[in-house]
């Protein structure tokens, strides 16, 4: 069944499942659609140097006070007591962003990151970044993970919606394929959202958790695709945008 | 959000993720579409009076050679050799079957009924039962969790489509809610694949595996809805047909 001659995309659409799916990982993509992914993608395009994803908030707290440092945590949708800011892509935002190096603790998103630490290569996919690493990711020819950070161990719609995006732009090319039940119904979700991300997730739980936050606006700029050619990619522990020069294909 | 006078109706789409999903468990409904909880409807309806689910081998063993009892086995698709039959819904059909003791293990089904052993009441559910179960379900007005058996731990789409089903069912009557984000999804699966499962599922990793060991005939059954009006429950360790009694509210 499984084409010898052809890289897998696959979904993992939640990371306590990351290890079922290890085989694939090559490339991760770790996606945290609301909205830690998307808030890393905006950090780099404004001109951030380097971020450093951190599980803990006490990790997190030990960069406080250190020049140049911008440090953000997030716990259940909220900017945590005593953090410069949380996850809000508004707050990456602007010309004091040049430069800096972002310490980031999320709920969700930045655990993900640390899981996936076993892996070749880790970037950073958000809808924001979406034509721009599907393209990239087209170029490598890889077995590319794309892995779900979801809510709490829960799967959640907008990453799985979003990984079906990426998984769709990489089988469309007719260069890769895709074996498991999780890319399929990803894709499937995706074809179905595509046309109105916003009405499509209005039931949706997290949405729901940030309405009642009053960030709207941050589900809006989350939910608009490619606004960014930012591709945040781990390296030594540290996310940095990608080098123009890795994304030229070997002649 | 949450209305706290209307029973949820919940999607756990692998049973690894059951303990995230235990509070809605007063009703637990295992499927396992490909074929083990397609079989036990079809066992029932053929007059079997007990069927013991067994999740390991050696244990379903020790029960061969028992007078009246069918002693039944799968692994990976296939009759495990040595006992009297697998999963497959035929091997559970015609007038040898009335009266008796099954036996079962199989490589997912059956070990997703005994995960869910804490549950106060387990069903089995499948396409096969849909109609049936679901008109039971609303009449207890209980919280429900549809617990998919899938493939080694991995969600699959037929399991995921049967419990979206059985939600879809749930929520239109308008006397259910749900509140996770894995039913939207499961329900939206259902809706793109309701008009021909067997088209929808061509591409889904079981079937490609069930194929290959030409059980087509198999699949076709499993995937054609509402042939059965047993709903197999679970009391003191083995399943029995519900009583119709049991289905009586009271007054």
């Amino acid at each position: 069944m499984r084409d010898p001659n052809k890289p897998c995309v696959e979904v993992c659409i939640t990371p306590t499942n990351y290890p079922l799916y290890r085989e694939y990982n090559e490339i991760v993509v770790v996606i945290d659609v609301l909205r830690a992914t998307s808030a890393i993608c905006t950090a780099f395009d404004n001109g951030v140097e380097r971020l450093i994803p951190v599980a803990e908030l006490d990790e997190a707290r030990g960069y406080m006070g250190k020049p140049n440092h911008i440090v953000a945590a997030e716990r259940n949708g909220e900017i945590v007591e005593g953090f410069d800011q949380g996850n809000s892509p508004y707050g990456f935002m602007g010309p004091g962003m040049a430069g800096k190096t972002v310490v980031l603790s999320t709920t969700n998103g930045t655990k993900t990151i640390k899981a996936a630490h076993d892996a070749d290569t880790v970037l950073v996919g958000s809808l924001l970044n979406l034509t721009a690493l599907s393209e990239w990711l087209i170029d490598q020819q890889k077995n590319v993970l794309l892995l779900c950070s979801g809510w709490k161990d829960k799967l959640n719609l907008e990453d799985t919606i979003c990984a079906g995006a990426f998984a769709y732009n990489l089988l469309q090319t007719g260069r890769f394929q895709s074996v498991e039940d999780s890319t399929i119904m990803s894709k499937y979700l995706f074809l179905s959202a595509k046309d109105n991300y916003f009405g499509f997730l209005r039931s949706s739980s997290h949405r729901r958790r940030l309405q009642k936050l009053n960030l709207n606006e941050d589900i809006k700029y989350c939910l608009t695709p490619d606004q960014s050619r930012a591709i945040p990619m781990m390296k030594d522990g540290v996310l940095v945008k990608m080098d123009v020069r890795d994304s030229v294909k070997e002649a």
